[in-house]
């Protein structure tokens, strides 16, 4: 696997992991507050890990944090994905892995928080893997798992995952804790780095 | 990567992979759905893969089709999750594999349907993995995937998908579509296998 750059690295707090839509979305809210959440994190000391490319709010928040500290934001996409259609390299470090699986490796080998932002299918499955392999102990126990609730966006999957629990087969009291807030600002204090 | 038995291969339609929980549920239901889904997958002459083991639905949807039709049934687990607790081999062929990645890629790699009955974090993320490669065309656009909606389980996640539909994340429409039936004789024929 390719390595994660020095200079996002070394003299870092650590590294944190976005996960979010290549879309915009459709309220200006949702731009707005990934641009929020890449200040707060090119401001904080942490490392912006993401999926590369610039494509919707994956371009939002890396760039916003690529604005504050370029050399440490880091975007790794799998070669099948190498941006087409006027999207364009990753802000900052631009990786490319062979697979999918090769680059959750290396959006999850050491990073201390993971956040959602909304996103589509493939933001949803990255989600639930981070919070699975968390308790199966894949990931350490210490690490954060939160979502930019951007519109109240994840309010649904929230709501299902408390049905999930009611029903028996997800267990939240005791379980993995997901974060949960509106802003990037309460985002970020709440999942106390 | 181990290989899907000669059995479980030769002289079926191919192969249907679940997904489910270790977990029986708060209600009967989920346990009478589960094995009735493993009754008909068992007598439709498909092969069923799933994660091994007996734990929760994860037995009785495996038991029922191997009480049908045992050398067609076929259970892949990792090393680190070998049973414990009570919890035994898997029915059928039981296969072992060192990560979740690889029980993934066996799972997935010749299915032609993919199904989710009720389940916690690891069956969500499965779901979402599968529903994902098929949009990036990493599986055949040919496969199906459905899921066991067995007492409105999924109603909450289904909502979800639409409400992120609307905020312009995720295409339903001319996207990925989820088969959803709350039983598995409706579910077995809607997915049109
Ligand atoms: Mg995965």
């Amino acid at each position: 696997l390719p390595r994660i750059p020095a200079t996002a690295r070394r003299g870092t707090k650590g590294q944190v992991t976005v996960f979010c839509g290549a879309s915009f979305g459709t309220s200006k809210d949702y731009v707005d507050g990934a641009r929020e959440m890449g200040k707060i994190i090119g401001e904080s000391g942490y490392s912006m890990l993401y999926g590369g490319g610039r494509c919707g709010l994956m371009g939002e928040v890396s760039g916003a944090a690529h604005d504050v500290n370029p050399a440490t934001v880091v975007g790794i996409i799998p070669e099948f994905l190498r941006p087409t259609e006027g999207c364009e390299a990753s802000y900052g470090h631009d990786i490319t892995v062979d697979t999918m699986h090769e680059r959750m490796q290396l959006l999850t080998h050491r990073s201390k928080a993971f956040i959602a932002l909304p996103g589509g299918y493939g933001t949803l499955a990255e989600l639930l893997e981070v919070i699975t392999a968390k308790q199966l102990g894949q990931i350490d126990g210490d690490v954060r798992i939160g979502v930019l609730n951007i519109n109240g966006f994840y309010d649904g999957l929230l709501a299902f995952f408390k049905q999930a629990e009611e029903a028996g087969f997800l267990r939240l009291k005791g379980g993995i804790h997901v974060v949960s807030e509106p802003t990037a600002e309460r985002l970020w204090k709440s999942l106390c780095l």
